[in-house]
């Protein structure tokens, strides 16, 4: 992409009215579209329906607990059980919660910074400034938690492999206020990759390089979610971290949201014996125990590890052709190397380049043809995306329809973009 | 009860040895009953079993809000019209969130001591020691999110008429470091007493004696949980708030714990529009949004105030002959002052107060016979009753027979206590 094929003015003039000639056609339209948010569409939340009454009076679960009172901090077995299947480690490790993985995480890494788990120390004791490593592109949310905890945040490229783990292991050497790492391991939120096993491997055996406190965050969301027949395998955090004597530095995340309903799911977090019940003890300050009348519920729709593939199977079949239309979309511009962009084989998103500099551009004129996007910068710590390329692209939520209507506004918008900015190159040239 | 009737010698050694003997049936009878935790019953929990399934499939809000998806993080508004049923306050200034109201005023008192609240600057900034007031006998629960976040806690005594206000006025004045004071204003935890309405107006004019950042925190968990035909009508706080200008420095939290499910309800938290907009700012870095599908339950449950009032006569139904039970094993020994105790309206306790200096000897003992009570101190700040005297009663859990059989095991454990105490001091003196 970084060299488009020399066009002579005249011609990117042409390209340039046509583009301008459609965008307007776009915003006469009076389209009203959204690719911002990753939400699970209504057939997906249907797939779920029966979980609402699911229990059929019967308010008991497997060891005689009756999931209406109060108690257990932990969660109920049953949904440690589901957990497990989606953190990959053993259900004595995992903690089932609410209905939000972000409240764990934050919890997590508020804990961390302020009280310490277990006897690890705090942040906020051992250091005067606490950092954390970003993956870029990568979740807002998480920057938000560590912006709100006043936590400095330091970016690391993501490549397809996950984290550049060079840059990782010697900025953690240089800079002991290095305190954690972000990481979305598998189909990676916006990129969509899966970070490989030899990064997976050097993750696991980040904790053992810092300072005692160090957590790689491993926020799992997408563990289950694959677009295709034979789905990449990602390599077992937990195991390694056990094998390499790290078991204490890493935390693992998952929820239901995207599985079953995105407000009412469960939540899960996964750690070693001893992080796991420092954890608890913050936890029992803050509340008797989650709902687990909902964790029966999702324990019932998927009383095995198969019916929960099953049932993704089906959100994949909803959810795979809005992917393939938005690769459709983007395939009509590959021969004018205008933008590039990952092909993701499972989660939630698209990440799409533009040419350095017009992003902002680009998510401006989506906007007045009727298009939401992400804001550009949205998906880099502090909303600054350096080189101010990176777009962000939730097909999911619209139907399919709207996501191909979506998708030939926003790739004009990156034509007209692109050509105003070329021809502007060779006027100054 | 300061004065024991005088005894002679003969006579209390002789009742000691009744008592002791009947100690030790009951230590010989297996017992296992328990009087400690504030936990409904599993005939009151069926009150509410259809909740699973209400919804019929209808994942619909009242303004078209499919409740499965993510979103709207001060809830649901018919969740939030539930809420203002209970705090008294208009729908508009109440959010609705999860299953624990607990979790709201954790995280509501953390964010008033590290971040401050819309304006208003946070505890940490503007003091070295930020200490809060505490009514006891009180409810551990409020202690252990001030020990966490390491705030101070002050005792202040508790009147029948609520706390007692020349004392919370005095040491206002006279330590600009004090931030807030908890209450339970209704049949509060434990001693089950209603503030009255000259304590009510004198706690809403409070922040307007104190520097900005001053919170009352109206933890108003048993709203309408009355057992009387007459009940007593609690005075509205956000009401004279409101007329003494300070509504920005009263919060409020009420939640369906104890109306419907203990462990999957909803609570609710009132405050004025800046207090609740400053909130919700650090709310939406935690999460999403609430459970949506869990309140639109609650509100198909609840459809207007008469089905929330109806449903809670019958919780009174259950739980009232259970108080009644305990009052009468009281009665027997209110003749020989051996103690003194509360006679709640409503709520969840009733508070005893052994002579000075036995509460904890009465706990052992009752243990030693099979019946579990709160432990001695719980109800006081770092777990010190100063008096060593108060214990505190929960008896909605265990069926009738069995509040029956641990009161009367109780009754025994305090005159043992009482008769061996009394002993020696006559061979003392």
């Amino acid at each position: 992409m970084s060299d488009a094929p020399r066009i002579d003015q005249a011609e990117l003039q042409q390209r340039l009215q046509q583009a301008r000639a459609r965008h307007d056609e776009f915003c006469q339209a009076g389209l009203a579209l959204d690719l911002t948010r990753g939400k699970p569409a209504s057939a997906q939340l249907d797939l779920s329906s029966q979980l609402d009454g699911i229990l059929q009076g019967s308010y008991k679960a497997a060891d005689g607990t009756d999931v209406r009172n109060y108690g257990g901090l932990k969660g109920l077995p049953e949904a440690r059980e589901l957990g497990s299947w989606l953190l990959d480690m053993p259900a004595e490790r995992v903690l089932a919660g609410g209905n939000s993985s972000l409240t764990l995480m934050y919890l997590f890494v508020e804990t961390a910074l302020l009280f310490g788990l277990g006897n690890l120390p705090a942040w906020r004791e051992s250091t005067r400034q606490p950092k954390v490593l970003c993956p870029v592109p990568g979740y807002d949310r998480h920057f938000t938690i560590c912006e709100q905890l006043g936590i400095e945040m330091l970016t690391v490229p993501m490549l397809e492999t996950g984290p550049d783990m060079d840059a990782v292991e010697a900025m953690v050497a240089a800079d002991p206020d290095i305190r954690a790492i972000w990481c979305v391991p598998k189909y990676s939120n916006p990129t969509g990759c899966v970070y490989d096993q030899a990064t997976v491997e050097r993750l696991a055996a980040l904790p053992g390089r810092t300072r005692p406190g160090f957590f790689v965050l491993w926020d799992n969301a997408y563990a289950v979610h694959d677009l295709t027949a034979n789905p990449p395998q990602l390599s077992n955090l937990f195991q390694h971290a056990l094998a390499a004597g790290t078991e204490d530095g890493v935390a693992l995340f998952a929820s239901t949201s995207k599985i079953t309903f995105a407000g009412g799911g469960v939540a899960f977090m996964g750690a070693s014996e001893a992080v796991l019940s420092g954890f608890e003890q913050r936890l029992g300050a803050l509340m008797i125990g989650p709902d687990k009348i909902n964790q029966l519920r999702h324990a019932r729709l998927f009383p095995d590890r198969e019916a929960l593939m099953a049932h993704m199977g089906r959100h994949a079949d909803l959810i795979g052709p809005r992917f393939a239309a938005v690769e459709r979309a983007l395939q009509a511009i590959e021969g004018e190397q205008l933008a590039s962009w990952t092909r993701p084989q499972g989660g939630y998103f698209v990440s799409v380049d533009t040419r350095p500099g017009l992003a902002r551009e680009v998510v401006r004129l989506a906007a007045e043809a009727g298009v939401k996007l992400t804001p550009a910068g949205a998906t880099f710590p502090y909303g600054r995306d350096p080189d101010n390329c990176n777009i962000r692209l939730a097909p999911t939520f619209p139907s399919l329809e709207e996501v191909e209507r979506a998708m030939e506004v926003f790739i004009n918008c990156i034509r007209l973009a692109s050509y105003d900015a070329l021809l502007q190159q060779e006027t100054r040239a």
